[in-house]
């Protein structure tokens, strides 16, 4: 492969899949260069950012980064996708921002680094479907489903299980009354890995999970009822494949956002990085497993079932759940009531098979809105 | 690939490797045909197996097994592993009876499933060697370099390191005074693999481990430095391979052969096999590693050490520890006395670089002599 440069633009630079993405590529700058940055609106870290990476394309959704000496173009976070000098295109926005700059670079028959959930579940189906028409590759930036990726690579046939697995977050074995009481304080303190909030608390209701599980059906094109869940607390084996011979391989690390974001970027090739932990086997001692509460966390269930029921489901899912979680962490609602109103939004619901994109974001505000109403209205 | 049937030959047919790999043939009649059976003094088995598989060639260390009507053509070993008609060979034999055939068939451009240690072992370099050269392929069989050469599957850069699991055999924690007192029943009651009774007592001392570490820098073109082994006492993770970005990929199964032999055979596809027993992850709640003990079980460190010294040394290695083995079974030394004996068969050898194959069998003969000549004079 030689020493190849790849350019890539991040949307979502100033999150946290962002800026670990920009430390592997301080890391490694003789492989990788920024040609993109895009942000939401902290413009003092974007700021710095620019000055740093020196992008020729920015977005940032407050326009006030741009001074009258700038030696960058201010462009949509589509514009940036697409852009015929953008090799790579890191989508590391949260919510359904995600989905039309991820659309645009896969329609420009680009290669898509995916951290942001919302895409595939809300639109796994078109997402695939132009990414096989345009050529282009979707790589996986979840640890669960770049172990998978991982595992697959060099297999011929199709994989028989895929097992992804899940921390188990905060609250595993808490009981139903002190499940009552947890607080958002508590919710962000996740064990494991350094994460955004609103995934945090999405993997303490294990809603993350269910999600993952609605990523893994459309990325490896494997039915849900071939996709299993295990809680493994250390977060060491990252997710596991199940073959038709019963082999099975995992693909293990540090818990560190960093390895599957340099695969992402990397692949084919694996780049040695010295800043990277590596696994010290004299301290690891035991690796532990458990099967999921599916009782205790109700979001986990209904994620696979949306996903199976398809539609305009997992759209739903995805909006209730994040107007939940901003509602649990302004602590308007409880812990239990997120799964609470994700189920009355999908239960309400109004479903369309083999949406348009346009249906898909119609059943997103029609969601939003419906868990509004539902606790304005008091009828939880 | 449809649905090809290979020709099997399998040299060791009436061991626990041989007898394993003819059940995998019984599940798989479609893919794999019988060939060429070959044992050493089993003749009632052997006879049992001619009838079921009805092999074109034969071979039996007593050739009492020749009946006037029989359908089969009696062969040396060399002049199975060698026919036109046999597409893989098995060499499940133990000790060096398995070198000479694995030659044969390599020298014949054949692709060998080893599960035979001690060729390697003794000519790692000659053999690899010729299958470069023949264009020969060496398919591993033992679980840890089975699971090594599955998770190297579509890698294309080398490994930064191997590791090999191993269970730590029925004497891990063992106090020195305990392991002075074991005996060989003791030792032939291996917790988790079904196995030979030369390969059990070497899993106990840990020279299995040692000869499997010699095995690995041989298949896998690895440095000694580079492979480190890891005690797992549960026997679920087969061995694991780093690669240069820190990343690790594991291959896991049920502790059975069968899994290895089978991928070996199938290669480079995977079968569907009912018959192998499936993980259950339901049942799975712990794995744990730890260090291995190298004062406890100095067999580790002397093979490492020959395998690095490398020329002869690894083959008085083998021969060495196959009499002290033997010694041991028929109670006339103890446990402890079988690195003891090893290791002054190595320290009295008086190295050959680059042997050729006559002198690797001069040092074998060597160590054998001298390891009974220690043990007559008493002065272990």
């Amino acid at each position: 492969m030689g020493d190849t440069v790849k350019r890539l633009a991040i949307l979502g630079s100033t999150g946290s899949i962002g800026q670990q993405t920009l430390e592997v590529v301080r890391a490694l700058p003789h492989r990788f260069h920024i040609v993109g940055l895009a942000a939401g609106k902290n413009i003092g870290l974007l700021t710095k950012q620019i000055d740093e990476f020196k992008p020729r394309f920015v977005y940032c959704q407050s326009r006030e980064v741009h001074p009258a000496n700038a030696e960058y173009e201010l462009l949509s976070l589509e514009d940036i996708a697409r852009h015929p000098q953008v090799d790579i295109v890191i989508i590391a926005t949260s919510g359904k921002t995600g989905l039309s700059p991820t659309l645009a670079a896969i329609k420009a028959g680009k290669n898509v680094a995916l951290a942001n959930k919302e895409s595939l579940v809300m639109a796994g189906e078109i997402i695939t479907n132009e990414a096989k028409l345009n050529g282009a590759q979707i790589l996986p930036i979840d640890s669960e489903h770049s172990a998978i990726w991982q595992c697959l690579n060099g297999e011929t046939q199709p994989a028989a299980q895929l097992i992804l697995t899940a921390s188990g977050g905060p609250f595993r074995h808490y009981s139903p009354a002190q499940l009552k009481e947890v607080t958002a304080k508590q919710a962000l303190g996740h064990p494991t890995w350094q994460m955004g909030k609103k995934v945090t608390v999405d993997s303490a209701t294990l809603m993350n999970k269910g999600l993952e599980v609605i990523e893994a059906h459309w990325l490896f094109d494997m039915p849900f009822e071939n996709i299993k869940v295990l809680v493994h607390p250390q977060s060491i084996i990252h997710s596991m494949v199940e073959f038709i011979d019963g082999s099975i391989k995992a693909q293990l690390s540090h818990p560190d956002m960093r390895f599957p974001i340099q695969y992402a970027l990397s692949y084919p090739e694996r780049l040695s990085n010295p800043q990277l932990p590596r696994l010290d086997w004299s301290r690891i001692n035991n690796l532990t497993f458990e099967q999921p509460d599916f009782d205790a966390f109700p979001c986990l269930k209904l994620a696979i079932e949306a996903g199976k029921k398809a539609g305009t489901y997992p759209a739903v899912l995805c909006a209730a759940d994040e107007v939940a979680v901003e509602l649990f962490l302004s602590q308007r609602i409880k812990f239990i009531d997120i799964p609470n109103l994700v189920r009355q939004a999908l239960e309400q619901h109004q479903v369309i098979t083999q949406p348009t994109l346009e249906e898909i974001m119609a059943a997103d505000a029609w969601a939003r809105q419906r868990v509004m109403q539902l606790i304005s209205g008091d009828n939880l």
